[in-house]
């Protein structure tokens, strides 16, 4: 047993102090102030579900081998939950009939995956969830990517650092049946292949289309088919471009919002018509942000009412990735507005009745806890990121004012104590 | 194997739909406030921890019977963390070379533990834990005591709705030992008695005394001792008092804000002088709200640097049961502003974009994804709790109109579309 314990986070959790959580409030907050600038309602729910949800439901992969399980006391089989879905399919799910559909609703939980530690792959990620339930309507889609360029938006990215790639998993299927001739035996398993094509190598992607019995010409037209963008819609029937709400996003004022890309698939199983990713467009960060799609039954685990909808998750680390590529982290924001030194602790009391003024005129005020020397205690103020100290002397305090100093121009003045918040203030104004 | 999997959250845990999230939005959003106008800065930390961590250091009823654990593929034996002190403590000793103490730190984590289901006991509860690390100024304890106050009045809570009830457990060992007689060996167990005291009857206290050792005389100077309130500090011995930071807020400003009961505890170990508690003061839910301490050593389990501070954590239930108790529970907040309405499919193009110039005025708003007849759209509107609807009629969409309409006033106004977010954050404005 070590005489200490290890002050690092357990293997793949992250600690965020107060620099970088102040980064990760002004991000995420931009973000929820978007979303709800469309109505979308926030929620919450548990860390811990039953093991058995994600075992019937999420791919097989994060069953074997990403879940984290535990049995407790009482016997339950519960899981950390490794993604909000199966949770918030299990909400609308139960409340379905205090629900007035569609409805939009976001949520920005932790989930817990087992990953092997690589770069960019953590153990405990954050991940903002937003979907709309109960609409089959091609306006969700519409609303969806509008609501994408403008979350970007708001962190600062141009439209020229990411592109929103979208497809239509019914278009891709017609695609493939009608024009490159697989069959339906092998749909799942070029589809499987469509899903790491761009992830492989020109020679591995042949080789798999042969062991899927692919004739080299059936690959050959693969190959142009999923190249093909737009123009592959000439190729396929009208009735399948009717049915596809992508087809309608292509005709609406969305259409310049995203890229048709027939060889999106996303991997997730519940999808099952739109898909689309966001993508880094720099050259050296080329790979989805994040990415969604469409559901026609997302909550048959737990209902035998059909739940449809579309939605998408944005994971923390990718994220805050792409905005330190692109020079868009924001500042963590100062420590305080201003901070009430007293010259000696007989004037401590004082400090704090002016401190309480400031705080109650909105501005974020400290009082030193120890007291040091009055150079120090200007030198931690500046460090703190304050715009302005006030100094409370004996003789100034018994003659009802004090000393405000603004630590950008190292100006003083005399200033009776109930104009104190408003000078402050003023010094606090941007380019005052 | 049940067709269907239950849609209830696990036993313990709790789901937050929408309304009842947007309530806590509000409420924990002010206690956010109030802890950055005093400088405190938030940080966050993974759920999971090592499970040795608790083992070591938590009280043994957590460790024991309390305790999430699980072991990981790997082999790591982890825990949910049952409270956010031990995890902090890790980051405070990690971080301590850069940081420049003393610091303001709070958080608001979710902490699990398996409780007993009962009235107010859940599994899975949300905590605002603040503290002040590296100072063993009474200027914490006035500091603490001041935000504390602040707090509970951002919450609308009046000061007679509760008490800041405080002790120091130096000036209680001292009245047990010179005034009681306790001897250093019944210590302990006299403070395990004490800690019980107002929860149990008086004689079974009486009884628990005389199995301690305590002659009748001693137990009656016990009941007295602790019923004393300040007259006690008449009893004790100049140095003690010296030494006592509860002392100095004593006879400080914020001696108004506290109520000194020297049966005051609090069960946890690492306390070492200072505790304090948060009671309702209400005849129907008298019980401590929460409360907190001062500890001189909180890291020893992850280095040989002392850290001491005073800090506590706010539970989520008993602080909004209070807050249900005095009716100060605040509404949850409407879902949009504004709700954009075209009165056909061939104009939601032209609806998203009257939307589009409403959210960059910093307005709420929604369209309909699937479009119904208007007066289905008014009621669905009214029930979102929109102040306005703007409708999308073809003609005036020609002539470059839309109409505005106050869902309270009921008035109809034809508006020129550079004038539409004006006029509709004209009918937000309060009492407009």
């Amino acid at each position: 047993m070590p005489e200490y314990l290890s002050t690092a986070p357990v293997k793949g959790t992250r600690d965020f102090l107060p620099a970088e959580m102040s980064v990760r409030t002004q991000v995420f907050g931009h973000l929820y102030e978007v979303l709800e600038s469309y109505g979308f309602l926030r929620y919450d729910g548990p860390i811990l579900e039953q093991a058995e949800v994600y075992e019937r439901k999420s791919g097989q992969e994060i069953a074997d081998q990403q879940l984290y399980t535990l049995t407790t006391r009482g016997g339950e089989r519960l899981a950390l939950r490794p993604e909000m879905t199966p949770s918030v399919a299990r909400m609308i799910a139960g409340n379905a009939k205090s629900l007035s559909f569609p409805v939009r609703w976001y949520s920005h939980p932790n989930c817990h995956r087992y990953e092997r530690p690589q770069r960019g792959r953590v153990r405990e990620h954050w991940q903002i969830n937003a979907d709309i339930f109960g609409s089959d309507s091609a306006n969700c889609e519409i609303e969806m990517f509008e609501l994408i360029h403008d979350l970007m938006g708001a962190l600062g990215a141009s439209p020229d650092t990411f592109a929103v790639r979208v497809n239509d998993r019914n278009l891709l299927s017609s695609a493939l049946t009608d024009v490159v001739g697989v069959t339906a035996e092998q749909l799942p398993q070029v589809f499987a292949l469509v899903d790491r094509w761009e992830k492989t190598a020109a020679d591995d992607l042949a080789a798999s289309a042969a062991e899927i019995g692919l004739a080299d010409k059936q690959f050959e037209k693969l190959t142009e088919t999923l190249a093909a963008g737009p123009a592959l819609l000439d190729e396929l029937p009208a009735e399948v471009k009717e049915n596809s709400n992508l087809v309608k996003v292509l005709s609406s004022s969305a259409a310049s919002l995203v890229r048709f890309e027939p060889m999106i698939v996303r991997g997730l199983a519940y999808y099952t018509s739109t898909v689309f990713e966001v993508f880094d467009t720099s050259p050296q960060n080329r790979r989805a942000l994040f990415g969604g799609g469409r559901y026609s039954d997302l909550a048959s685990l737990f209902t035998k009412e059909q739940i449809t909808g579309i939605g998408f998750g944005m994971g923390d680390v990718t994220l805050m990735d792409f905005l330190a590529t692109h020079g868009l982290t924001p500042s963590p924001r100062s420590e305080v507005d201003v901070v009430v030194i007293p010259v000696d602790e007989q004037l401590a009391d004082a400090a704090r009745e002016v401190a309480t003024s400031l705080r109650r005129a909105g501005l974020r005020t400290s009082t030193p806890l120890e007291l040091r020397k009055l150079g120090k205690e200007l030198t931690r103020a500046d460090k703190a990121g304050a715009a302005a100290v006030v100094i409370v002397g004996q003789e100034d305090w018994a003659a009802g004012t004090v000393t405000v100093r603004g630590l950008a121009t190292r100006e003083q003045q005399q200033v009776a104590l109930a104009e104190v918040p408003g000078v402050v203030s003023a010094l606090l104004a941007p380019t005052a």
